[in-house]
């Protein structure tokens, strides 16, 4: 306990280690469950011929697992920028532990709209659930970076610049990603559409020394 | 080992770390599992109308989704309360990992009661189920601490008094939930009444000072 | 490293952790995958009144809730003596490392004997199954006990004499349950007759004085 | 942070422990949720006699369960190599990171190749698929295991030579498994007879001298 305040049940703080480990269970297992939806169609005959089975996989198979792929990806880099912030957090307080609950719920759902996009990813509905899903997780994430810098719940090592132009990136991805469910009911592909652009296009600067100079120049600020 | 008791198997004690990483477990497939109840109709065809989708999404997942939020809120609770209260904890016996394995059981068990809910949340059955099950839990942890309290299980920097306080308040509110089986009975809706009523006054009373000042009345006892 | 011989793969050494880790995943899952068995008859209609729910709960339910429950039990009591074991070992090598996998191995898969008991509990091959089961998981962790014994892995403070006692109790209820499968095939309900009188039995002595009396004379030895 | 390089988010460096965690996770998930494959036939009546019974679980229940072993071997396997090379690291950086969730998600999907051979065990497709399942675990540890000792991620106490010794061991292997998708179209069993062959062989091996033999030469290079 680092301040003066009389501690109460309501400013407790308490060491990172279990959140960490809830987290990396909910994590496993959202990874882990989406793998439940990728199976064949049910009616299969166990008698059936090397063509149709190749045809089964390729035709009812494959939407799944290209869905399966996106989502692993997708809690995969949630579960990074959840890793990568938690290592800078020194302690936790009830609030920021229910904030945590509440970006797992996201988290722990995402299985539901990856099926959902599975089956229907031509409907604007369905894409736009995953990408409120999506958006939301950003934003929740974004809440809790927040919450940290402005509550003393950081390492004395974090670099603070650094730390609120993440939150800031955070929530640019996330209201981004929440805009482009609107954006499918204009054209269902526009979304994806905007999903490959910008995360390409992020992926692409990151790893040019471009995003390395326009993140000095932010640091600079 | 502090007591000068000769140490037998009935009462060795260990550390918490394991018995946490289980719980940790049970709780993040608890939390995660009852997403498995929100799923779309199994007889959907793939090749639907948009506004098919958007309406059985309307009418078919938005029962079982508000059903989990219910279930995510209450599980998170549990774990909140189960992660504070074993902060405070330093060493466990066998008696006591008995007392969280049951516990556990019925944090494990709760996407039954869960899912009866879901599909039939107007017959007094199973709000009653639900309710005897959030009771149960209740109850259950306050019996664990009411048992690490009176066996020297805590660490020395526990506040006994505080600690026994909230250790009626488990028991209150479980005995609550138990209590709200009954009221079902009289209107199911009766139950749903008295969570709310309760739960939001209680969380309505701790962010005013209220709460703090009957708190430390109660505490100066 | 303790001993003189070179070290290879094959009897290098590594410290407990990780394989504490992934025992308490495999012992979360396998308690709270078994929950998956506890539901409604699926063709159960929304609109059905509370008496027919009550009903079905009482009927189709319980049987599967009371196997969840005896299996949470079985379960739960291997995970407190994997626990309580792993406790007392020091270090862990390939071939250790492989036991416990092979137990681990046990545990996951008993939800498939609960569920087959749960359906068709008086029939002697699914009593036989489950037995086998059972068994197979005492005797594999006594397998675990006397190798880690005989191979210097215990940590030194660990009471070897006690240690070795406690692996012949666990290879006496392993056969008694592998055992109790042939009984099951005279009347099924001769096996669960068995269980009780020897846990029941078990539980009773070890509360009272008598099984530190016997314990203290087999001690001696 | 060991080196002089400047530290940005592409560079920084993490411990292993959450890494270990959330592999833990999955690995458990993957080999528990295997075992939901491992079911009596869905129409099955509840009055069935114990024959009928135990030629469902000899014919239906048997081929399922045979693939279960065979996969909870090799996920076990993939634990055993994952956690030993795991021992060895020291810090995580987030392309290593990367390369672990990569290799987690193979993992992960285990159980959709397991299922289909299960079912369809004698189609040269279905052997293929887990066979390139396999061998793709095998290949993308070796990426990892090639990535850490080149970019100074080991800990001082490991032998450099040992560890790019065992990556050429993954690789082979990995290699192998990719092969046997194409003999599996020749006949399918040949790929079944090449794991026996190979696996069967260098555990022999390995539990001879021989490989010792070939290891010390392998390593005197």
């Amino acid at each position: 306990m680092v301040d003066e305040q009389p501690v109460t049940a309501r400013n407790r703080r308490f060491p990172v280690d279990r959140h960490q480990g809830l987290s990396d269970g909910v994590f496993a297992i959202a990874m882990t469950l989406l793998v439940l939806d990728i199976k064949l169609p049910a009616g299969l005959s166990d008698d059936i011929t090397n063509a149709r089975l190749t045809a089964e996989l390729w035709q009812s198979v494959r939407p799944s697992f290209l869905t399966y792929l996106l989502s692993f990806f997708v809690i995969g880099s949630q579960w990074m920028a959840h890793h990568e912030m938690f290592h800078d957090i020194r302690l936790v307080d009830r609030r920021m532990g229910s904030y945590n609950l509440q970006y797992l719920l996201v988290i722990a759902v995402m299985p539901f709209p990856s099926s959902v996009l599975a089956d229907h990813g031509d409907l604007p509905v369905a894409v736009a659930l995953y990408a409120v899903a999506i958006g939301l997780g950003g934003l929740l994430r974004a809440r809790m970076q927040s919450y940290a810098v402005n509550n003393d719940l950081l390492k004395p090592s974090v670099d603070v610049a650094a730390w609120r132009k993440d939150t800031r990136a955070a929530v640019f991805f996330g209201l981004l990603f929440v805009g482009s469910a609107g954006v499918a009911y204009v054209r269902y592909w526009f979304a994806y559409v905007l999903w490959v652009v910008v995360l390409g296009g992020w992926a692409v600067l990151s790893r040019s020394g471009v995003w390395g100079l326009l993140r000095d120049r932010f640091a600079r600020r």
